[in-house]
C-alpha cells in the first residue's frame, strides 16, 4: 500500500501541486540544517560519557542496566518529547559469577594461563573445575567425523581476512561460538573453547551468546583470545595429548522484569503512523559497551534532539526506542513487535544503530516487497554530499528485524567497520574507540534518513 | 588522445575482438586476486613498522630522511623489480634547534606556558627570545583594520566543524597557518601564533608549512595546542593587555642533496607508458608520520607486490615513486615532473596516497579533459563491492599534482578523514593509529585502478 502511495507522492512533486510537499532543494537544505545541528554543540558524546562511564557492564538482569534504563529515560524527559513510556519486558538473568579461568597443561604438567571469557549463557564447569583432552576442530561438520567424547572442543576457526566487510567474515565465523558448544554437546563433548570472533591478534577476549538446543547436554564454554587461541593450537600441535582445565562460575537465575524506554514526538499529520529510530541499551556484562551499543542508543535520542533543534514538525510520529537485552535474548525486540501487533501500529521505517558509531557510508533497508534499497537510492543525489552512498538490501539489527513481519520497512545504518569487531564484547570497547565526529555524522545520517521518510514515505 | 584509443578499446571489449582483452568477469576475478593478496600474508604493516618506528622525524634535510630513502630502496630491491633509481632531488634544510617554548604573562607577572610547536619554516626569534602583546584575529582580512604593529598576531579562527571532509575544513582554516605570518609580518606583527589545524580539542600542537613572501619582515610564527588556543584567548578577554613570550631556535641551511626512490615493473606491451603510484617519504620533524605520509609510502610499495603476488603482468610500466620533501617545499615532485618533460615520459595515471591510510572510499581524480571521474565511474561495479562509490574530481596530492600539466591523469585514493586531522603532523601521528586491514584496503584499492588502467586505459 505505500507504493502507490508514494506514486502519488511523486507525482504531486512533479506537479508541485501540494503546497506541504517541499521541492528538493528544500530537502537540501533541511539535511543541511540537521548535519549543521549534529555538527556543532551536540551534546550526544557527553551522553554516551554518562552511559559508558556510569553504566558498564549493563547486562540483562543487572542493576546497570536497570539505572540505564532510568538514564535513558532522563535524558529523553529533559530533552523533550511528547510522550514517554516505559514498556515491560521480561528479559533473562544470567551471571559470570567469580572469574573463569582456563588453563593448559603442558606434558611436564606445568600450567599455562590463557586469556578467555565464558560465553554468556554458558553453564558452569562442576564445582573445581573441568580438565580433558582437548581436540581443535575448524567447523561444527568436523563433529560428525571427530571423537569428541569426554573432550573440550576448541573450534579455532578465524574469521576471513578476505571478507572486504568484516559483518560477513563474523557472520561466517559465528556458528562457531553461536551454536558451536550447544551442537558439540550432543557428540559428547564436556567442554568447548572457542576462537574470540576478531580480526586483531591480541590477548583480548570477546565474549558473546551461545545457546544451547533443547535436550542435550549444556556443556561450560569459553572464548579464547585470538593469541591465546593460537597459543592452544601450537601446544596441540607439539603434543596432541595436553588437556586443558577450565572453570566457569557462572549462574542462571529466573528472569526478571525490565523496560523499554520509548519517547516520541507526535506527528502533526498522522500520529497514528510511525518512524522509528533505536538502539539498544544493554552490553554484555564485561564491557563498557561505547560502541555496542551506547553508540546506537545516544544516536537515536540525538535523531530527536536534531529534528527538534532545527524546529522541524514532523507528520509523522518519530519514536526512539532504547531495547533491552539485545545481547543475550532479543526479548525487548520481540516484545516491542508484539506490542506492535496487539495495537496495529504502522511503522513507516523502523531504523537501527547497532554496528557501532563510526563514520556512515548508508544503509541497509529491508520491506515486505523487498524495494527499500532501491527506493531509498532514489535520494542518492540529496545523500551522496554527505558521504551515503551505499543502499543494500538487509534486515536492519535485531531489535527492529521483527518489525519487518509486521509490514514495516525496517533497516540501520552502515557505518565504516573495519575496526567494530577488534572492540565488540570486549573490556575495551570504550570512549576513546569513539570518534565524536563519526558518532555524529551517525546520527545525522538517522535523522537525514527519518526526514525523506517523513516527507516522502519510502 | 587517450580518449579516442580508449573508444577502441571499449568496442574491442564488446566485440571481443582481441583475445588479450579480459572480458568484465576477468576484471572482476583480477580485482578479488589482488584484494585477497592485500588482506591476507601482507609485509605492508610491517613495512610501515619499520619505516615509523626507525625513522620517525623524517624532516628534509635531515639523516633520517636519508636513512628512510636507503629503506625504501632496499624493501624494493628485495621484494624485486625490473628497475630501480635514485632520482637526484636538491631539498631545503631547516631544523627546529632547541625545542620553542610560548607563555603568555598574566597582570599579575605570572607566565603560563601553552603547548607549542615552531611551525615549520619558521624563523628564530632573536636571542633571549620576543615578548610582546598579543592580538587575537579570525583571518588574514583582519590585518587590514587591526593596528598590529610590534605585536604578536595570534590567528585563532576554528576549522569549520560543519564541514562533512575534514579536508575541506583544513583547507578552509590554513591559510592562517600558510600565510599568516608571512602577512602579519607585513603589517608590522613581531610574531605570529596559530590555532593549531584539527577538530581535535586536546593540548596537541599540529605544525605544518608556513611561507613567507619576498621582500616583508619574515617573523617567527608557531602552533598552539586547540587547547592552548583557547586558554589564550580566554586570558586575553579576562585582559586584553596580556602579553606573550616567543622563543623559538630554528636555523635555515643550506639546499641539500637527497633522492625520490623509483622501482617499477616494466610493461610487457608498452614499457615506455607509465602508471605511477607514490607517497611521500618526508615527516614533519616532530612526527613519527605513520598517517602522514608512512601509510602512501608502503602503500605504493604494495601495489606493486600485489601486481606480482597475483602473478599479473603489466602491459605498461608500473612505477612506484616515493617522494621526498613534500611536507615543505613539494621538490620531489616538481623534480620528478620536470624529469619527466624532459624525458617526455608519459603517463597514463599518477596515484598518490597521502591522505591517511584509513578505509579508502574512493578516487579522486582529473586529467587535461576534466573526465577523468566520470570516466573511472565506468567501473562502479566493478570497485562497488569493495565499498569504493566515490569518483571526485581533484588534482591529487601534491606530489603528482604537477604532472596534469604533462598530459597525465592525476589522482588519489579518497580514504574516510574523520580521524587523520586529530594527528596530522603530531607526535602522536603513530603506529597505533593505522589499523592494518585499512591500509591494506587503501593498498588493494589503488592496485584495482592500476590494473583497470592498464588493461582498459582512462
Amino acid at each position: 500500500m505505500r507504493r502507490p502511495l508514494l506514486l502519488v507522492s511523486s507525482l504531486a512533486i512533479a506537479a508541485g501541486l501540494f503546497a506541504q510537499t517541499p521541492a528538493p532543494d528544500a530537502d537540501a537544505a533541511m539535511l543541511r540544517r540537521l548535519y549543521d545541528a549534529a555538527l556543532t554543540d551536540s551534546p550526544m558524546y557527553g551522553h554516551l560519557g554518562e552511559l559508558v562511564g556510569r553504566f558498564p557492564g549493563r547486562l540483562s538482569g543487572s542493576k546497570k542496566l536497570e539505572d540505564a534504563v532510568q538514564w535513558g529515560k532522563g535524558v529523553l524527559e529533559q530533552q523533550g518529547v511528547d510522550r514517554l513510556e516505559l514498556q515491560p519486558v521480561m528479559i533473562p538473568h544470567w551471571e559470570r559469577g567469580a572469574p573463569e579461568s582456563v588453563r593448559f597443561i603442558g606434558a611436564d604438567g606445568q600450567a599455562s594461563p590463557l586469556a578467555a571469557f565464558a560465553l554468556g549463557g554458558s553453564v558452569p564447569t562442576p564445582a573445581g573445575g573441568l580438565r580433558a583432552p582437548v581436540v581443535e576442530l575448524h567447523s561444527l561438520d568436523e563433529l560428525k567425523t571427530t571423537d569428541v567424547k569426554g573432550k573440550i572442543v576448541f573450534f579455532n576457526r578465524p574469521m576471513d581476512p578476505k571478507a572486504v566487510n568484516p559483518g560477513d567474515a563474523y557472520g561466517g565465523a559465528g556458528d562457531q561460538r553461536n551454536k558451536g558448544p550447544g551442537e558439540a554437546g550432543k557428540y559428547g563433548a564436556v567442554g568447548a573453547l572457542t576462537r574470540s570472533l576478531t580480526h586483531a591478534l591480541d590477548d583480548v577476549p570477546h565474549t558473546g551468546y551461545t545457546g544451547y538446543p533443547d535436550g542435550v547436554p549444556r556443556i561450560p564454554a569459553a572464548a579464547l583470545s585470538t593469541v591465546a587461541a593460537n597459543r592452544l593450537s601450537a601446544a596441540l600441535k607439539a603434543d596432541p595429548m595436553i588437556q586443558a582445565e577450565l572453570v566457569i562460575n557462572s549462574h542462571w537465575f529466573e528472569n526478571s522484569p525490565s523496560h523499554n524506554v520509548i519517547g516520541e514526538l507526535r506527528g502533526s499529520e498522522h500520529p497514528e503512523q510511525i518512524i522509528l529510530v533505536g538502539g539498544h541499551l544493554d552490553s554484555w556484562d564485561v564491557t563498557p559497551g561505547a560502541h555496542d551499543d551506547g553508540s546506537g542508543v545516544v544516536q537515536s535520542i540525538e535523531v530527536l534532539r536534531l529534528l527538534q533543534a532545527t524546529g522541524y514538525k514532523p507528520r509523522h510520529t518519530i519514536r526512539c526506542v532504547l531495547f533491552v537485552s539485545e545481547e543475550n535474548s532479543g526479548n525487548g525486540g520481540k516484545e516491542y513487535a508484539r506490542m506492535v501487533g496487539e495495537k496495529k501500529e504502522v511503522h513507516l521505517l523502523a531504523l537501527e544503530s547497532d554496528n557501532g558509531g563510526y563514520q556512515p557510508i548508508g544503509y541497509q533497508l529491508n520491506n515486505p516487497a523487498g524495494d527499500a534499497p532501491a527506493r531509498a537510492a532514489r535520494w542518492r543525489a540529496l545523500l551522496e554530499p554527505y558521504r551515503l552512498n551505499v543502499f543494500e538490501k538487509g534486515d536492519g539489527g535485531a531489535d527492529v528485524a521483527p518489525l519487518l513481519d509486521r509490514g514495516a520497512t525496517v533497516g540501520e545504518i552502515i557505518p565504516e567497520s573495519q575496526r567494530y569487531f577488534n572492540f565488540h564484547h570486549t573490556t575495551i570497547d570504550t570512549m576513546d574507540k569513539v570518534n565524536p565526529r563519526e558518532l555524529q555524522l551517525g546520527a545525522a545520517a538517522m535523522a537525514a534518513l527519518v526526514y525523506l521518510v517523513d516527507q516522502h514515505g519510502l
